[in-house]
């Protein structure tokens, strides 16, 4: 219930963001494994809406965002991934995350961010079906499966793969509940 | 990741359910757990839509569930409930099911099915803070928190208690789980 207490967690969106890849890590990471989740727009304080009618506000502005303030980067998607690899603060700021080592975890469109910041080649990879081939494009090798892990990559491709998804962040930044959680697979 | 597989879910909505309140518990239970969760409606096949826009669509008609078929039934709120408790069928099956002593979940304003079947009596109960008066008129005792349980039953007030809410139904179905769960938490 409280396996990353303490932990820090930074959602990135704008706007058309897919209303269940946003919702769903959020309310799973913040309310029931309880870390402290902050979403990142354009401008803190701004409401955005889902494709599909959700309503979220903004805590911080991408401009004020440090790498070392948060355990590991989220990124839902939706149309909400190309609205906002436009903005320069946002690629730099990917591209200065990924060299924490820590996780970044792109569900579906996600990806367009990390092909814009050059941050696939020689990875596995998925995410939406429909970007096959630009992951290819972009140096990575495409694998149709809910969830793909690559170095400090964690990567699913739509909303129905969302459990996978949420498991493998909260593998990834407690490795002991990792650990145990294998014990009780194994042990059903 | 799996602790639910084999068991089977039952979930009964209208429109205007809470979005989150339905959304949240279906991917969690169906999705990372991987129970076989069934939505049930005044109709099989039909849209529905959520107060804030999700569209989901029901399995299988009021008319046709038997308590017999599930493990466990959870109540989205919204303005869902006070629709949908009109229908006799949905009163009927809800008295039925209380009767097999199998786990009833109900968060927010779905508590109000539970008034109409005369369920609440002698019980401690939680819902939508609005519904405070009426809790308590129906022989329940209110109490405000996150999550309430009572004999079978399983409570929470609003979204953002799903996580309490969730938890608290997969320890319910998986009393195994929640010992080693349990230890978890101590272990943190």
């Amino acid at each position: 219930m409280n396996e990353l207490k303490g932990k820090k967690i930074l959602m990135i969106a704008g706007d058309g963001f897919e209303d269940i890849e946003l919702m769903y890590p959020y309310y799973r990471l913040a309310h029931e494994a309880c870390a402290d989740v902050v979403i990142a727009g354009a401008k803190a304080g701004q409401g955005l809406e889902g494709k599909n009618g959700l309503q979220v506000t903004t805590d911080v502005a991408f401009d004020d965002l440090d790498p070392s303030d948060f355990d590991a980067l989220v990124i839902p998607g939706g149309q909400s991934p190309d609205h906002i690899r436009i903005y320069p603060e946002v690629i730099r700021f990917v591209q200065d995350f990924d060299k924490t080592g820590k996780p970044v975890a792109a569900i579906c469109h996600a990806v367009q961010i990390l092909i814009t910041a050059r941050l696939l080649k020689g990875k596995d990879a998925t995410g939406w079906k429909s970007l096959a081939v630009e992951i290819e494009d972009a140096g990575a090798r495409y694998i149709d499966k809910p969830l793909v892990q690559s170095q400090q990559y964690i990567f699913s491709r739509q909303p129905s793969d969302v459990g996978f998804f949420c498991d493998a962040i909260i593998n990834a930044l407690s490795p002991g509940e990792s650990a145990k959680a294998a014990d009780m697979v194994r042990a059903t």
